[in-house]
């Protein structure tokens, strides 16, 4: 008898995936991507669902109830941005253990709200259940994209150019001084990291400028980590890539943290996770665009490696040469956090 | 400080569904109904959600896994089919307790994708989170609906006909059964019963008959209960209602279970709940086409009433005169099943 645990999150999504699947001509994008995308006659419909469940994805006084009720909508919407979708609608289905107060839920949609007003997101429905076990709020977030806008985790080709949004690993040192018992007594830029970790911004706007200029061949956002969101599109797109140790933007509260420990510094910005940034890659020409970019939105854009041939792993090219990376990032369903 | 439990399920939908949410002109239908509409230029996509937790919904036995699978697509296609919606895509959130084997998976996906093969269902996506609490699985059903087909719980007005379809309060016998720990022990009708409770089958053909040919002013579908799903149509609409004694369908099982006791039998039909049955009014002229829709479908279409004015409440009309009901049905936030 094989437990769930044994074959990972991952392990579970391939035997779902590979299951036999009536073939649905509706469907454009299944199981698998950021998001599922439907024909609707002449519109597409982008699907995504997303949850946080205490005990699971965060720890009682991790995070709040208007924090949770920011972060469930974000992630969602991080999702549609990654495909290059426009959400719209969320459905809310709400686990509710039996001491929970009628506050703690109107802190919770006082979050969403704030969140889904940025992101143009409305609730419109959902379900209701008591538990016993912890809480929990799943979300799915409805919307729409344009056939000629989809952004695939498979269009990346050997030599285009890999670029990540804004800064990496600071989410993941807030989580860490959260779950060491740290978080509070630290500086300035910890307490950026903790709201990193707790209201992360999704790049939406970012997403959008990115199909409209650059014409991007594959995306995706970094929730598990970049090497590991990396690897999800080397596998679609069936290539390798290398990155530069140095052009890596790591950001300044992961630097703070570990002090002098570069290595340790990049390790987490490589690996951390609950970014939110979006990774994509692009045909070198549109590298020159990337300033422009930057600079309208107020958003990092920065070039971090190219995409190399199948079978090439990921390499990390720094001062001292090259070297092969492993698989890297984490895994919601292994341990807890 | 207020505690959910104190308002309950209904409680707190009002309070959610009170809240000042944004105007948004794509929200053909919100909070509250059985599904959200929303428009996607000429399309109209229809969005439900709706869960079984094991602890919540049912407890260990009652369902196999099998059951869980087709019964989680079951009842949010029993949810489209009563706004006269088409589904088509599920997307699915397993919650994972550590020790649920690969084989536990199999087994509620072969469920899913049964139920989904006759009503036209296909899996696109979803999530999964491991989680220190019991089995829960989610889906949100998304499908399509022509403008011109909606059928709101709004519509009904004094003088039209309450129609329902099949026959009620087999499944919550069933539910009873399993919950005295008597099922097993029991006769062919009760198998019947407990079947009927763990493999619904949503009236989605009937819902198209329904809309096609007898221009129904609305509908819902009974899953707390026909006195409790009734109310909703009422409190939509504006109404009251008279239900005839004699004319309401009882399910065999149900017969057979209370023995001589006629009024017994009433009561579990009119608030068992877990019917997934249809319950719709209709302009009475459209009367006559009941015998035919029934024979074409073999399903029963069965007259039970009439709607009347509002504050007149729920009347019971019986060989003993008439009286008034008390809102009934059950409260899935009330005690745990």
């Amino acid at each position: 008898v094989t437990e769930v645990s044994e074959i990972g999150e991952f392990g579970l999504i391939d035997r779902i995936r590979s299951r036999r699947v009536p073939h649905d001509e509706d469907v454009v994008l299944g199981i698998g991507d950021d998001c599922a995308i439907l024909r609707r006659g002449p519109v597409l419909e982008v699907l995504t669902t997303d949850c946080l469940v205490e005990g699971s994805h965060y720890q009682p006084g991790w995070l709040d109830m208007t924090d949770v009720g920011w972060k469930v909508i974000a992630v969602n919407v991080s999702d549609v941005a990654a495909v290059g979708g426009v959400p719209k609608h969320a459905l809310v289905t709400l686990f509710l253990p039996e001491d929970l107060t009628v506050k703690q839920i109107d802190d919770l949609y006082d979050g969403m709200e704030r969140c889904g007003e940025e992101m143009g997101v409305v609730v419109v429905g959902g379900d209701i259940v008591k538990i016993n076990g912890p809480f929990g709020v799943s979300v799915t977030l409805a919307g729409v994209c344009e056939r000629d806008e989809i952004v695939l985790r498979s269009g990346a080709r050997q030599g285009d150019t890999i670029v990540v949004t804004g800064t990496l690993g600071d989410a993941s040192v807030g989580l860490k001084a959260l779950r060491d018992g740290t978080a509070g007594s630290e500086s300035e830029t910890m307490d950026g990291c903790i709201a990193r970790f707790r209201r992360p911004v999704p790049r939406l706007r970012e997403s959008r400028a990115i199909i409209e200029q650059l014409q991007p061949t594959s995306m995706i956002d970094i929730s598990d980590g970049l090497l590991s969101d990396l690897w999800h599109i080397m596998e679609a797109s069936g290539v390798g890539a290398t990155l530069e140790a140095q052009e890596i933007p790591i950001g300044s509260g992961v630097i703070d943290f570990f002090g002098g420990n570069e290595e340790e510094a990049l390790s987490q910005a490589l690996a951390g996770g609950e970014d939110y940034e979006l990774l994509f890659t692009i045909k070198s020409r549109f590298e020159e665009k990337l300033p422009d970019l930057a600079a309208g939105l107020g958003t990092k854009f920065t070039p971090i490696g190219k995409i190399t041939a199948k079978g090439a792993g990921v390499r990390l090219a720094g001062q001292a040469g090259e070297r092969e990376l492993e698989r890297g990032g984490f895994d919601h369903f292994g341990p807890a956090v």
